[in-house]
């Protein structure tokens, strides 16, 4: 099912409806982790009238079992005569199974509920900042945590199961000192049902099923992975739930996945235990394709306009690369008279990006304005000319004067904050943020300017990317080129002086197939690189390999010595950690695909950019060699 | 000590530089929690390079120790070995005790090193995402938590001790299963160590002189607090940490406390066990004072201001009492020539703010501009006058406008992303947000207009604060009229429109010793009150006293009717919860000096306001009833 985040009335409907649907079609319903609340709410768990809300709902649901089909499913629990780590009410992330108009006592807990073992509180994830787990009741109980995983006899159909239920990470337990799907094994259930809200992020479901299938071959007996749909977010960063629920048979294999993003129910008959082995391994798309990571970012776009009651989006296009396709993905889901293409050209804007500009906005088939900024470009050059501050007493005095990159940054937020604002207010609508992961990564943008707008669409994307999303987008989505060559092939520029001119070959200060990977080894490494590292690993020759840059890439061309390479290296650096930081934390929210998005899922502070001990030393010794 | 986040050799250089200059006159030194690494870092424990930093920097100074006195510091300690239950080398928030050249070996752990048994999860605090506490351990290792906090002997000064030691939230035990001070407290230490990393929440020191007063008591022992100076920030949300390292005798009286924010070392003749009580009580400044919160906010913006290397800050002036108090808090610290203020009237600003603005300037004594943006909006006019957006092919067609409150936003982003922006860059400083709390939570400013700049130095303060800060300014800072007295009495106002106008008495729609209340229970309210919990108490007539409003606060005079108090309520719900979290989301860094600031420590989602079943019974019965 669909969830939708902090709205419980809304979400029991959907249960409640289904109930009464297939009240004579299924024993048994299975419904998402949390799939009352919601799930990512931030403090919204700190309001005990919501909490009261919740279990308002599920008591409603509850008591539908009466007639309805028995039913487990995920949400908020609170214990109100005890106090959690917060001070506040003890709360449960938990499960209910309930049948005939009641809860099922859980067997060990000996409440109505069963809780999550394994809290994330990694990533985008903090369920410790909200709720007590299993373990941290062991310790108040003086009981092991293991008595509470504990499988439920449960007659369903009118003969007797062992149900096992497990809520989310309790299934990705390999991390962790405590492994409740190993204890569960140990107890023989007949099958398992992990109850689940997981975004999506490229590769997962890949190695969802890898891990999915060992835990079902460790139960010896079916698994039933149930999770969401829907979108939710952190504020600053928007995660699409794909669903995908899948059943894995006794062996791992497995036997059903739903489709992606499809809010569907699925009647299966339960094979239980050694029972209904797959006849065939099921078919999946290639992991980390981009077909994936384009089915997340429109999803994401279209759910998140509709999460805000809006149907019209602006974009403003500049010949290049992000805003077309971010432009293209739009136009998917919006009809023309809701998608508003704007080029704004100044002096420096060559007539090859504003014919390029122009010819996307045809093949599109929306809304096109062309809007100079010339003229208000003069009036503040005019305003700033022979400008002088100084205090009323005529004791101290300064000039001000609009010259080279400041200039520049008057350009941009012309266009984003003077321009696309107004004209996406003008228009009923928003406007995008058509910036990349790459410039984000070290502030290549102009606050206010193109890093501003409703929602940061590419900005989980690397350059490259960006690329083959657009590329994609024209041969199997539209499956004709509706962003021109010409785009593909033009130099990347923010054209913003003339010492950017993409007729001259002109461009930004980054070679993408090399900066696309070193950023990524700042910013989504396991082990999260930084110079010492890098330096480490350009000194001992094994960089292309750390990096796994393309073979195109021949950093011995691109730094032709250390000196070369460090100046690089420190220059991203300190942008990565210094300025950018600062961009960042005033950035538009960012649809995340990754696994390390900007945002909630990337916490860092605002300080000086550092250099360890050993980094220094091996700089000085190559500095040395280099003479 | 000033502990400068992420920068473990300018930290442990204070360090090292101490040992040798109190060498002679102290047995021991004790330095704060994570005073080598610092404690609001983010993600930076996902980097190997920084931690085996940190590791280097702690070796050092234990080797320090040969020569100079014994020390126990806080830092990181990390695990190589053992994954944490992100997957990564398992981390420790820890102490470290060292004399004569080596650690101690902590008598129950085995390890040279003790560590936290409290992670705090909740407010701006995260240590559950990255450190492993003994509670965890004591599942892992089959023995109780509690083992792993004893005194440590320890032969100082020739004789033994036993010396508790334990880590900043560790004493604030109350709210948790696990008690570490009881457990300690049991185990009869000489003296104990607190060492923290706790930032400056306004009437914490207050609170904290009860708790560990209390917990020094338990022990019987005297209690040491030795807290951090300087600023740490999570990227959005800014925090001082002002020391006030203390003394607790072991009837839990103070015997000593440091100065607020001050960095600098105390000797102690420590009074062991039931000897050295204090002669007489401290006198401490009354709690939740508006001096206190000054300190805090002009040391945070001063610091904050080094620490990204700028000297020049460019504030925005209406004639308000918001930009006014930004700007007196800049200039003293800023020196005439690197404080720049400019008032940019439209035609909708009278006489009455401008003059205020230049009267202000001109007390002040620091730069001042006036710059009109009369001439740039006509230019915006002029380009959006009949405007008409079409497809190529001329299928789609739509005018865009610029009128009513689509017209205010351009001239607030005229202001902020045109002119203040600019004059920044061209002045080479920054430029103040001026935005107050009560606007922040219901999104009251526009976005890339007022609500941008470097720091919201204000943003976590209430309007009435604001002005209470302005009295204290002129009274007991500035000890003259440097704020006029204009700018307290002029009716709060936005000036974009003619219905705006100050002269008329007309300004913002919001009255706020009621508003800042109400907003206070949305936002900062212990359990956060909903619009149930509001109608709830309006209707039962314990509005005024839930919300602590003034007695000049008349709710009958404010809402005539029920159906007025539901109406402004949900229209400041709605906005709270809907777009005013957009707003947020792309706003400048926060000062925090409340116990729940916007940003980190407020963590929220973009979605739909909702309101409970029982919100909308109540709501029916209340309408229905005053028909």
């Amino acid at each position: 099912m669909q969830v939708h985040p902090g709205e419980p009335a809304r979400n029991a409907e959907t249960m409640l409806r289904w109930m009464k649907e297939y009240r004579d079609s299924a024993d048994l319903l299975v419904f998402p982790e949390m799939c009352i609340p919601g799930y990512l709410l931030g403090d919204m768990w700190e309001r005990p009238a919501f909490l009261r809300e919740c279990e308002y709902w599920a008591t409603r649901i509850v008591e539908e079992t009466k007639s309805g089909p028995a039913v487990v499913f995920g949400t908020v629990v609170t214990d109100w005569n005890v106090k959690g780590e917060d001070g506040r009410a003890r709360k449960f992330n938990a499960w209910i199974a309930a049948s005939k108009g009641a809860a099922m006592e859980h067997p060990t807990l000996h409440r109505p509920y069963g809780i999550k073992t394994l809290l994330p509180n990694y990533r985008e994830f903090e369920d410790v900042r909200h709720f007590c787990d299993t373990r941290k009741l062991s310790l108040e109980l003086q009981k092991p945590w293991s008595d509470f995983v504990e499988p439920l006899n449960w007659n369903l159909t009118g003969e007797n199961f062992r149900v096992g239920i497990v809520l989310c990470e309790d299934a990705w337990e390999d991390d962790y000192a405590q492994k409740p799907m190993e204890v569960l094994a140990g107890k023989n259930p007949d099958f398992t049902l992990n109850l689940s809200s997981s975004p999506f992020t490229r590769g997962k479901n890949d190695k969802r099923h890898r891990v999915f299938g060992a835990k079902a071959r460790l139960l010896g007996a079916p698994l039933f992975y149930v999770n969401c749909t829907g979108i939710q977010n952190n504020a600053k960063t928007l995660y699409t739930f794909d669903g995908r629920s899948s059943v894995y048979d006794c062996d791992g294999v497995v036997l059903n996945e739903m489709p992606p993003y499809a809010e569907e129910v699925l009647i299966v008959d339960v094979p239980v235990g050694k029972a209904g082995r797959a006849s065939a391994q099921m078919k999946f798309p290639p992991p980390f394709s981009i077909g994936e990571v384009h089915h997340a970012i429109r999803y994401g776009a279209e759910k998140f306009l509709q999460s805000i009651n809006c149907r019209k989006v602006v974009v403003g296009i500049s010949g290049g690369i992000d805003s077309a396709v971010a432009a293209a993905v739009y136009r998917e889901f919006l009809k023309p008279e809701e998608l508003l293409l704007v080029n704004m050209p100044s002096r420096f804007n060559s007539e090859t990006t504003k014919n390029l500009a122009r010819t996307l906005a045809q093949n599109l088939g929306c809304l096109y304005l062309e809007l100079p900024i010339e003229e208000s470009l003069s009036v503040s050059q005019k305003q700033f000319q022979n400008l002088q501050a100084s205090s009323l007493d005529g004791k101290v005095k300064t000039n001000l004067s609009l010259e080279g990159v400041v200039f520049e940054n008057v350009q941009a937020r012309d266009r984003g904050a003077r321009l696309l604002a107004a004209i996406a207010a003008a228009f009923g609508g928003v406007f995008s943020c058509n910036t990349n992961k790459a410039e984000m990564t070290i502030g290549y943008g102009t606050l206010y300017g193109d890093i501003a707008g409703f929602l940061a669409v590419l900005g989980d994307l690397w350059k490259e990317d960006v690329y083959a999303l657009g590329r994609h987008l024209n041969t199997d989505v539209y499956e004709r080129e509706v962003i021109p060559e010409g785009i593909f092939t033009v130099v990347p520029s923010a054209e913003l002086s003339s010492n950017q001119s993409v007729d001259e070959g002109k461009g930004d200060p980054l070679h993408y197939p090399y900066h696309d990977r070193l950023f990524f080894a700042f910013v989504q490494r396991w082990n999260r690189a930084t110079p010492e590292d890098l330096l480490e690993w350009y000194l001992e020759g094994s960089l292309a390999n750390n990096l796994r840059l393309p073979e195109s890439v021949d950093t011995n061309l691109l730094f032709p010595t250390a000196q070369h390479f460090i100046a690089d290296l420190e220059r991203w650096w300190n942008l990565y950690n210094g300025i950018a930081v600062a961009k960042r934390v005033q950035a538009p929210p960012i649809l995340a695909v990754s696994s390390r998005a900007f945002g909630f899922d990337h916490r860092e502070f605002l300080g000086r950019p550092s250099y360890t001990q050993r980094y220094l030393e091996l700089k000085e010794k190559a500095l040395d060699d280099g003479k």
